[in-house]
């Protein structure tokens, strides 16, 4: 049985909608991966009494309580006084933690004023996470006795920057200390198959699945299929997971599986695994975009060191910048229209002319609101992949009223995933 | 005495850190607007018993609550029966909701199936949000009899493609009939300040500022300083908002602020704005890209409609097309680096001359993680700009610890916000 825990963020700013809660993201994504559960996350403002409430609900429903925020020097340490006080414990200043703030602020000029030293209390018996960002350490305190016995509260700051590296490089090995079971999530990535489809054809494993659990879930760029095991150890959890993965690609599911993630995984896995194609096959890509207009070189870019596959693109947003610079032809223009197959064919056949690279796909469509017509509705891209064998193109309707946003990305992951299917199928290396 | 409000969020992957909880920031910062308190927000997973129960809770706290996620067709509609049951009303299948969904699957040659209809099912007397990005509609129930009584429930899809153009359109002016109060937010956007060196500026009008309040905000293009009035009517609030600006911009951060919205207000205002100074002053625009590989470009065409202003870029991201199709003197790029002002200037005059724009911006810098010298550092981007007029150059040195993704977006910004400089210091029209 896997210890409960619970995210507790403090923090009026969160109430205000004025900043997201990504600390929550990141500490509970930190617990799946231990095999904590987590059944409850809860925001309250800088409000002693709500926070109170907050810690005492919490720590009577879970077995961890974890609270990001209201560390700081302005928040006159309620968080701190609430677990302390559910405890049974006094704060005592730690010596090590009253000088860290004086170097750390004493280095920057910075005026050390007595709340500043607030800071350096520490509820009795208390493991200290130092701090290497920020004054506001973090600290574990675990209950040995009354209603505290058993409970472990564990107390972060709020800011991103100070609390990311603590939790990775100093929570998590406590947590995994405090845990003694194991939990491993696979994760099947999947293209040109709807979620709903997904699901009727892995009904049958997500309803007999137990240990492991499989579900599916909708992403950016198609479907996750996630496999989640616990047991003793990682290599049995590992064990489980495969045997079912086996079990989902033997489905009809299984031949739209292009990627397997280890983990959280709900990451684009569309561009990675493209990347990963071109450069085993020695292959550089180059676009030619219009509705994108540079969504899908930008999005190949945005992995680091992309530059052995990535040469280039055109953005032919205007017709001139078609037939000016990628050579299509204007009567076809004038013929078929700038959305069309053949536009697109020349597109990608002119922009790998102009670009030098040995693979070249183009999009042009109607990402709206405007320009739709009956024939021609709003959401209708053409594709054109151009390489040394020759130049194929395709027409993709998407939903008119997923609006421009949606129609845009949903169409870079179309042509990244038709470059991929293109190269996958080349069998002369 | 305003309303009390709570948000609660449906999702195993919010529990599990896969996605971040940005609808509840999304709603925060709407229920702020407004005028309403908001004191806690709970995320609980896909869970029947856990549902009911932090609704149950939420409502007994407070006069409304505001449920996102757990619409879904595959979420056994758990959500929904937990709020009716509370409210004491059966669930009834709506016919407009029905048609709706068959429309919506039906167009896009998906079977539709009796999980897709429960989604047709509607509390008694609830509003309905129709969906025009999904099939959950949103729904909104008011108590009459029993512990319901005088509270109201809000439940909305939780894909933020669905539930965000819902929140402003329609749930927004629901909440603003449910409270008495107005409040009128007014936005002033600052671009070339630090938040810090802004808050400095300010402090006095802030400290003595309680209705209406000022708060600068870092945002992704800039700094954001909202001031927020509460009153009578909305004339009223305007007319106290308006005061406060004129006192902001009598500072001498003034001088910085380049747009100004009313409402929620965060979203970018750099594209808008260079967008609005081309099309004013009857200009196209053109890129050339090196480290943002179609980031500047594709930014411009999230607005619609950009098709008079956008001619289109060259993403230059390979040195051979910046030789190849931009014309760079390969000596240049030898002598001085890809990365230097020179490369930019023949960057922009390239791509000027090649896609046969009035006005075209370039950038070629160090994203990073590799490629860092003493001399350029990580983070090190040289911007050109080049019109009738000629071409100028710049370099910025963007933090190194920013990241390869912060890196680029800010130039991105950087580039528009340059392109915004070289247009409003045109005399010539």
């Amino acid at each position: 049985m896997s210890k409960t825990v619970e995210i507790l963020a403090v923090g009026t700013e969160l109430l205000l909608g004025e900043i997201v809660n990504t600390d929550a993201a990141a500490v509970a994504a930190e617990l799946a991966r231990l095999g904590y559960a987590s059944y409850r996350q809860t925001v309250v403002g800088d409000n002693p009494d709500r926070i109170r409430e907050a810690v005492r609900e919490a720590l009577r429903r879970s077995d961890v309580l974890i609270t990001t925020g209201g560390l700081g020097p302005t928040c006159d340490d309620v968080t701190k006084d609430a677990v302390a006080e559910f405890f049974g414990v006094p704060l005592e200043e730690d010596p090590v933690v009253r000088a860290d703030i004086e170097s750390r602020l004493g280095g920057r000029g910075v005026r050390v004023t007595e709340n500043n030293f607030r800071q350096a209390l520490v509820p009795r018996g208390a493991v200290v996470f130092r701090n290497s960002r920020g004054t506001a350490p973090g600290l574990a305190l675990r209950g040995e006795s009354g209603e505290a016995a058993g409970k472990t509260a564990i107390l972060l700051p709020g800011p991103p920057s100070e609390l990311e590296p603590m939790l990775y490089e100093q929570v998590s090995p406590y947590l995994a200390g405090l845990s003694g079971e194991a939990i491993v999530s696979l994760n099947l990535h999947l293209y040109g198959i709807w979620e709903s489809t997904a699901e009727d054809i892995l009904r049958p494993l997500m309803e007999t699945g137990v240990n492991p659990t499989v579900a599916p879930y909708a992403c950016e760029n198609g479907v996750r299929i996630r496999i989640t095991a616990r047991g003793a150890d990682e290599a049995e959890c590992r064990r489980m997971c495969r045997e079912t993965a086996e079990a989902v690609r033997s489905t009809e599911a299984g031949k739209y599986i292009f990627a397997e993630t280890e983990g959280a995984g709900a990451a684009d896995q569309v561009t990675p695994y493209v990347s990963r194609l071109l450069r085993e096959r020695g292959l550089t890509l180059g676009t030619a975009e219009s509705c994108t207009a540079g969504m899908i070189a930008s999005r190949v870019a945005d992995l680091p060191g992309s530059s052995d596959i990535l040469l280039g693109g055109i953005v032919s947003y205007a017709n001139g910048v078609k037939t000016g610079v990628l050579g299509v032809d204007p009567a076809v223009i004038e013929k078929y229209g700038a959305v069309s197959e053949q536009c697109a064919a020349q597109m990608a056949e002119g922009a790998r002319r102009v670009l030098g690279c040995d693979v070249a796909v183009s999009v042009t469509g109607i990402a709206g609101p405007g320009g739709g017509t009956a024939e021609k509705p709003v959401g209708t891209v053409c594709f054109g992949i151009s390489d040394k064998n020759g130049t194929e193109t395709k027409t993709v309707r998407f939903g008119e009223r997923s609006g421009r946003d949606k129609i845009r990305r949903r169409t870079v992951a179309e042509a990244l995933m038709y470059v991929a299917q293109r190269i996958a199928d080349r069998t002369d290396g």
